[in-house]
C-alpha cells in the first residue's frame, strides 16, 4: 500500500461541481488500495474577495489580521471536500494546518515552516480514512494562525508528504504537466516525462510559474518525489526528483520566456573598490531582486552597472540608487528599459558544451540582438528586447530540437 | 475601569460599512475608559450560504465538518473587525473560540461549553487592546473545533463575561431592548428597563425570540448582568439580572406570542397507570419538545391525552405516537391542530394573585376561546385558536396596563 498525497489548488475546487471531480478522483486513488492524503486550497476568487473586503476597511491590513482572515478560504474547502468525499461512501476527515501540526516561525503573511508533526494524520490513514489538509496555513509557537505565502500550498503539500514519509506527492493543476516551453506560445512544445529539481527550479525563476519555488526547495531538501499533473484528466505528468545519470543525455530540458523584467543601467559611478558592493548591498537591503548583473568600465574613470530586476521593482530600484550615491546624479545616473528575459535550462549543460555557441547562432540567424547574457551550470539567459520575445522563444526551441 | 463585553450579531456586522460602525461604538466605549471584549457572529447571510454550498455536496453532511465549515463566518468576521479597528486608531487583536481557551463536550453543532481559560484575552486586554472574539465556536479536548448551536454567540458573550468576571455584557441586536410585546403586534408596547433572568427565559420560550435560552440560563447560572440594547443607536436597553425585589411591585412584566406551536389529541388510550410515562418518554427519546400536557379520562375506560408540541415537530409525534401505541390504532387515535400560544410573564406573579382571573375575563370579553391552559410560578399561558392570536396579544396586553 502506497501513501500518496494529492495537491489541488483553487481552479481545481472552484466550485461545487469542481469539488465533486476532485472527491471522485481521490476515490480513484483510493479505490487503487492507496492511502491518500488531499492537499487543499481555497476556492478559486475567495482569497481576492477576502483582501476586497480587508482593503475597503483598512488599506494597510495588519498582516496577523490577513492571516486570521485568509485562512478560512482553505478551511471551507476542507470541510466541503469531506463532505463531498462522504457523499460517494469515502470516509474522510479534514485537518487544518494547526490540527496538523504544521509549525511555522511567526512571520505573518510569509512564514516558514518549521517542523511537522503531522497530529494524528497517520492515525487517520490507518484507520482507513482519507485526510484533506488545508494548505497555506500553519501556526506558530505562540498559536498563532499564519500563512505560507502566495502559492503556499504546495509547500504544505510537499512538507507533509516529508512528513509523513510519503511515497508520492502529485500537485494537480490546470495544466498536464511542465512542457519544453509554454504551450500557448510554443505549439509544438512537448510535455516532460521527468526533470530534476534543479531544472525545475531554473524553469520557474525563468518565468514558467507552474509551481512556487520555495514549494520545490523544500522537496529538493527533503528529496520528495512528485508529479505536476492534470486535475482534469488522467494523463501521466511529470515527475521532478533528484537528478539522475540518464538525465544528462537530454541537453536541453526546456525553454522559458520571462516578460516581465527591467534592465536597469546606473552609469558614472566611481570606478574604485566598494562601488559594487554598496550599490547591490542597497538593493538586497530594499527587498529588490536583482538577476543577471553586468560591470562595464566607462570612460574618464567612471563605471557603469548594468542589472536586470521584476519590473515591478523598477520605482524601488531608483530609489536606492538615488539614495546611495547623492553626489554622482547627473540626469543620465539611472535609466530603466523593459527586458524579456530568454532561458535554456538543463542538467546535460554540465557535460555538453556548445549551447551557448548554438542559442547565440539561432538568435543571430533570426537578427534578435542580445543586451545581456548570463550563465549557471544548467542555465543560460538572454536579455532581449520585449518585441521579439515570442519570436525568439519558437526560435530557441526549434534550434534545441525540442518540438514534439 | 470597567471590562465589557460586546456582542454584535450578524445582521450588525453584516457588510463592510456596519463593521466600520461597530468599530466606531466599540472605540466610543474604550475612549470611555473602559477595557472592551467584542464578541461576533458571521455577516448575515454567510452561515446560510457556507449551509447551501454543504447541502448541495452531501444532503446529510457530517456534523463535524459542518463544525469546520461554519466557523469560517465568525473567524472572517473577527479578522475584518480588527482591521476596521485599526484602521481608527485603536490597537485590537482577533482571537478565535480555540485560542480563547473555550472548552466543549464533543457534541458538534450543539456543543455545550465545559470551562472557559480565557487564553491571553485578560493579558491583552491590560495591554490596551480591544480583543475581538470568534462567537459560536468552541474546541473538544480532542482538538476538533466544535460549535455551540443557533444563537451560540450569545452564549460566547455570556460565558466569557463570566469567565473574566467582566463588569457587563451588552448584547448588541437589532432591537432596541426587550418590550412587553412585539412592538410590529402592539404599537404601544412599551421597553423594559430590567428583568429577572426567569422572566427573560419565559417570555424567549414564549416567543420573544430576542435571544438564545441558553445564553440567559448561563448568565443566571453564573450571575452575569446583561443588558439587550441596539447595534445602531445609543438608547439605554434592557438590563436583565437576579430577581430584585422592587422587581415584584410588576406583576406582569410582558406577554408573549409563539404563533408555530401545535396542539395534539391521542384518544382512546388504555386508562392504566404507565400510559402517560410510556407516551411522554416516547416523545422525549425522539426529541420532540412537548410544551402544554392535559389529561382527561374518556369514556369506557379510555384516556385522552392532549399536548402542544412545535408545529415543526408534528409528523414526527405522529410517528413515535404511532408506534408506541399499535394495538390502540383506531383512526381517531391521533389528531393535531395548529395552536397559538399567549403568555403573560412576570415575577410579581409569586406574590400577587388574580392573574388568571384577569387573564380569562379580558380573553372572554374579547370572545377568546381557551382550549388549553398551563401555568408556572412566574407565567400564565393559554392555547387559543391560531386566527385570534394577534387581537389577543393586544387585547391582553391593554388589560395588565401594559402600553407606553
Amino acid at each position: 500500500m502506497a501513501l500518496i498525497v494529492q495537491k489541488y489548488g483553487g481552479t481545481s475546487v472552484g466550485d461545487v461541481d469542481r469539488i465533486k471531480n476532485v472527491a471522485l478522483r481521490v476515490k480513484e486513488t483510493r479505490d487503487a488500495g492507496n492511502q491518500v492524503v488531499v492537499v487543499v486550497s481555497a476556492r478559486s476568487g475567495v482569497t481576492n474577495q477576502l483582501i476586497s473586503r480587508a482593503k475597503a476597511l483598512n488599506p494597510n491590513p495588519d498582516e496577523r489580521e490577513m492571516d486570521m482572515l485568509l485562512t478560512v478560504g482553505e478551511q471551507e474547502t476542507i470541510a466541503l471536500t469531506a463532505m463531498a468525499l462522504h457523499a460517494i461512501g469515502v470516509p474522510a476527515v479534514s485537518r487544518t494546518g494547526t490540527q496538523a501540526g504544521i509549525l511555522t516561525d511567526p512571520a505573518h503573511t510569509r512564514a516558514r515552516i518549521t517542523s511537522i508533526s503531522g497530529g494524528d494524520i497517520q492515525k487517520q490513514l490507518d484507520a482507513g480514512k482519507v485526510v484533506i489538509l488545508a494548505g497555506f496555513q500553519g501556526h506558530s509557537p505562540e498559536g498563532q494562525i499564519t500563512t505560507l505565502g502566495r502559492g503556499g500550498s504546495d509547500l504544505s503539500a510537499i512538507a507533509i508528504a516529508a512528513a509523513l514519509k510519503a511515497d508520492l506527492c502529485q500537485i494537480c493543476t490546470d495544466v498536464d504537466g511542465v512542457y519544453t516551453a509554454d504551450p500557448r506560445l510554443v505549439p509544438d512544445a512537448s510535455k516532460l516525462d521527468e526533470l530534476s529539481y534543479e531544472e525545475m527550479l531554473e524553469l520557474a525563476s525563468s518565468g514558467s510559474k507552474v509551481m512556487q519555488n520555495r514549494a520545490v526547495e523544500f522537496a529538493q531538501k527533503f528529496n520528495v518525489v512528485f508529479e505536476v499533473r492534470s486535475s482534469f484528466n488522467n494523463n501521466p505528468g511529470t515527475i521532478v526528483k533528484e537528478e539522475a545519470a540518464s538525465m544528462e543525455d537530454v541537453v536541453v530540458s526546456g525553454v522559458a520566456l520571462d516578460k516581465n523584467q527591467a534592465k536597469i543601467v546606473v552609469s558614472d559611478l566611481p570606478d574604485r573598490p566598494g562601488t559594487a558592493a554598496k550599490l547591490f548591498k542597497a538593493l538586497a537591503d530594499a527587498d529588490v531582486s536583482v538577476d543577471m548583473i553586468v560591470q562595464n568600465l566607462g570612460r574618464d574613470g567612471k563605471a557603469n552597472m548594468t542589472f536586470t530586476v521584476p519590473r515591478d521593482d523598477i520605482y524601488r530600484a531608483e530609489k536606492v540608487v538615488t539614495a546611495s550615491f547623492p553626489d554622482e546624479a547627473s540626469g543620465k545616473l539611472f535609466e530603466a528599459n523593459d527586458l524579456a528575459k530568454v532561458s535554456v535550462v538543463g542538467v546535460g549543460m554540465r557535460s555538453h558544451s556548445g549551447v551557448a555557441a548554438k542559442l547565440f547562432e539561432a538568435l543571430a540567424e533570426a537578427s534578435v540582438n542580445i543586451q545581456l547574457v548570463s550563465t549557471s551550470e544548467i542555465k543560460i539567459s538572454v536579455g532581449i528586447d520585449p518585441k521579439d520575445a515570442e519570436d525568439a522563444t519558437r526560435i530557441v526551441h526549434a534550434a534545441f530540437g525540442l518540438g514534439a
